[in-house]
């Protein structure tokens, strides 16, 4: 029978489990013995097992109560799988084109089965380390930002849903905390989390802690976080919650969505694709260059934008759309003012995404506590800290100009100029 | 014993009713035939009763399931009395000395009884009407609002409390909704419930109604009144839901509260006494002259802002009540950077109040459902819709200047130039 209390799995318990889940079991086909399970969790956070039988295949990601990487020195609630299911199933029925279906929630185990995305999928990061091109990608990030956002708004919805679903994902706090520590407040102070490349990066770092200009932006943004309940947001869309191939983008990995400011999820997008651009010079050891492949991310940047705003305007321009509470067709008749509404929307929705964009990526890189692939993979400290400090002044340039860039454009010609 | 479902009171059973409840009864002291109850509620929505004995007094508000003033074809959720019950309790808490405190809840029967304002407590708007003077008025509304919304915002509270918080007033929703149709929607659009002083006002409230630039400042304010989970604001705080003598001041009625925008709280007592102000022409037919008491208005409302900061930003700055998660110690350890946050809150906070008593006055006044009896009571249509209109052009100019408006003595300027 099926479990009614929290039990760890491990590669060697899992088919069993599966075999007391029917409809799983007969998903893989076959019984227990011809069964694989091999657990790939390489994120921080969790436990995920491929699971392949004769027929069929699917994965199984459970949660521990405290934080993989850290160990049970740092709890971390079992309610996580419960909002990335149900984050997971939100965002799927606006986009299923880009989110694996969930196949099984069990909820005292804090694990749900999902969609195997089969090789050659693989985690978008280690593409751009690669320097693989996608060229789908700005098409179909775009769109799932566009329709996951706009239809968990109030563009879309009532005040009555709107409240009711926000009230929900107040529940998913503890991850919320998370960000805040390590992306508002962590990397602007003396903290034990923090590392980065010493002892060249040892001045860079200090600057950031002592630049009261960027910490007066990082408040804002913060409140906006803690404050701006938007739309549901998948809290954490770095290029480590994308899964690609040449064909298909799946985006992963929501645990820590909630109804926050819709920027969070466009800026962590953008500011990723920014440090792979950055991390790209120390990627030559092999004397290829990199120069096309730069440009092809830039594009990528510049794509993902534009696409977005033109999606997300089509959505709400399209009336079967809109039924929204917050523009009332009674009140909002003459068109251009319809026009003019969406123009300051989005251009409020830009400066939010780079200031976030900013704010990710000086937390994921230099100073904070969960630093990526991108740069971790250059070996040669010296080179790796020169990329670096590329990305965090390039960082700290958005923070503080976003108002005053006119477009994505601009902000790529300031990634030029850094 | 006690209701376990709902069943509405009137004069007639209320007694019964508290002679079911002993400790109510204790307080009234004697026993039932010797108490008097009288139903006083001049609102639109609640019944109130003042229940008097030989030796103690209270006044116990009963929600019904719809509003009372339109009747059951608009029904309304009985959530509100323990909304309202939860929000007296809280505001309470930081502010015992201007919130009536709560003696009894009664859950199923969607009743509460609180302390009795006996006479000469009168209700404010009416105050004002007769053209009292209330000397320590700024001084009270400033504290309250400085307390209840410091204290209940992230600037006092961690996250765990506030998203806590947050969704538990979510459910408060059909209250909120009712705000989002009388606010920010109707008088912008041709709706049953409008109405206006006819014909004198016809043209002002068409010309309301395609008013586009008004229209975006409307949207940006009700997004957010919906999205701004700021602190738990009262959310109907105009000025029939204070009651004063000379020496005390007391806050009523929050069956509206939510975690929203401060500025919605603030905005809706500043607006209010400027509806005040305006309609003080109207009351000279006893060839009184209202100029001094006008004054005294101005007085008043320019206090009532410059207190509030004052005493918020004390709030902040005495380290035992800043212990919220907004402005972490450890990263703002400037004195300057805090200075110029607090600058910064403020100044938004400043720009929001502004836009909030604007839209109140549209609503509350000219167009909309719910006028109020300040200029109600101007018998004579010609003179009542003077003072109307340069109300309403008063609340259009704040609306559309309000991020110009570097001070309230600027906004007192506005006024005067109208
Ligand atoms: N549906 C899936 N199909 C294939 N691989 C997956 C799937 N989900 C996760 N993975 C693999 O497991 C890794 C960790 O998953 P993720 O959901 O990001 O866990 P965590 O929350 O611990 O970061 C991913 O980087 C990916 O390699
Ligand atoms: N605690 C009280 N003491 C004295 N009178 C009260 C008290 N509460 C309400 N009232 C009277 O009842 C009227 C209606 O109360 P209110 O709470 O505003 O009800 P509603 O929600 O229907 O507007 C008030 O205007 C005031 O005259
Ligand atoms: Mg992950
Ligand atoms: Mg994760
Ligand atoms: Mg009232
Ligand atoms: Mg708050
Ligand atoms: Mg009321």
């Amino acid at each position: 029978g099926k479990a009614t209390s929290f039990r760890p799995l491990s590669e060697n318990t899992v088919a069993d489990y599966v075999q007391s889940v029917s409809h799983l079991a007969k998903r893989l086909g076959g019984s227990k013995q011809d069964w694989a399970v091999k657990e790939v969790g390489d994120g921080n956070l969790n436990f995920v097992y491929i699971v392949t039988g004769a027929s069929g295949s699917f994965v199984l990601k459970q949660a521990l109560p405290y934080v993989r990487c850290v160990g049970d020195s740092w709890p971390l609630s079992l309610e996580r799988a419960y909002f990335e299911v149900t984050a997971l199933q939100e965002h799927g029925k606006h986009c299923p084109e880009h989110v694996p279906e969930v196949y099984h929630f069990d909820h005292p185990m804090a694990l749900f089965a999902m969609r195997y995305l089969a090789p050659p999928h693989i985690i978008l990061r280690k593409g751009l380390i690669a320097g693989t091109k996608y060229p789908l990608l700005a098409e179909h990030m775009s769109d799932y930002m566009a329709r996951t956002l706009f239809n968990t708004s109030l563009l879309a919805t009532s005040t009555t849903e709107h409240k009711a679903a926000v009230a929900k994902f107040c529940g998913n706090v503890e991850l919320c905390r998370l960000t805040e520590q390590v992306v508002f407040t962590e990397p602007y102070m003396i903290a034990s989390n923090n590392h980065w490349t010493t002892p060249q990066l040892d001045e860079d770092a200090k600057s950031i802690r002592e630049d009261d200009y960027l910490k007066l932006e990082i408040a804002s943004l913060k409140s906006k976080f803690c404050e701006k309940s938007q739309a549901l947001i998948h809290g954490d869309l770095h290029t480590g919650s994308v899964m690609v191939t040449q064909e298909s983008t799946q985006v992963i990995d929501p645990e820590f969505a909630f109804y926050g400011p819709m920027g969070f999820d466009i800026g962590a997008f953008l500011g990723n694709l920014a440090l792979a651009y950055f991390s790209q010079d120390g990627h030559t050891s092999d004397n290829s260059n990199r120069d096309e492949y730069k440009e092809w991310i830039l594009k990528v940047l510049q794509d993902t934008w534009n696409l977005f705003k033109e999606k997300f305007l089509l959505l709400w321009t399209d009336k079967s759309q809109s039924m929204g509470d917050a523009y009332p067709a009674g009140v909002y008749t003459s068109l251009e003012t319809h026009k003019l509404a969406q123009k300051i929307y989005l251009r409020d929705l830009f400066e939010d995404a780079l200031g976030f964009a900013g704010a990710k990526m000086i937390s994921r890189r230099i100073v904070g506590i969960a630093h990526v692939e991108d740069f971790e993979s250059i070996e040669n400290p010296e080179l790796r800290s020169q990329c670096e400090r590329r990305a965090l002044n390039f960082a700290k340039d958005l923070l503080k100009t976003r108002s005053k860039l006119a477009s994505i454009e601009e902000v790529i010609q300031l990634i030029r100029k850094v």
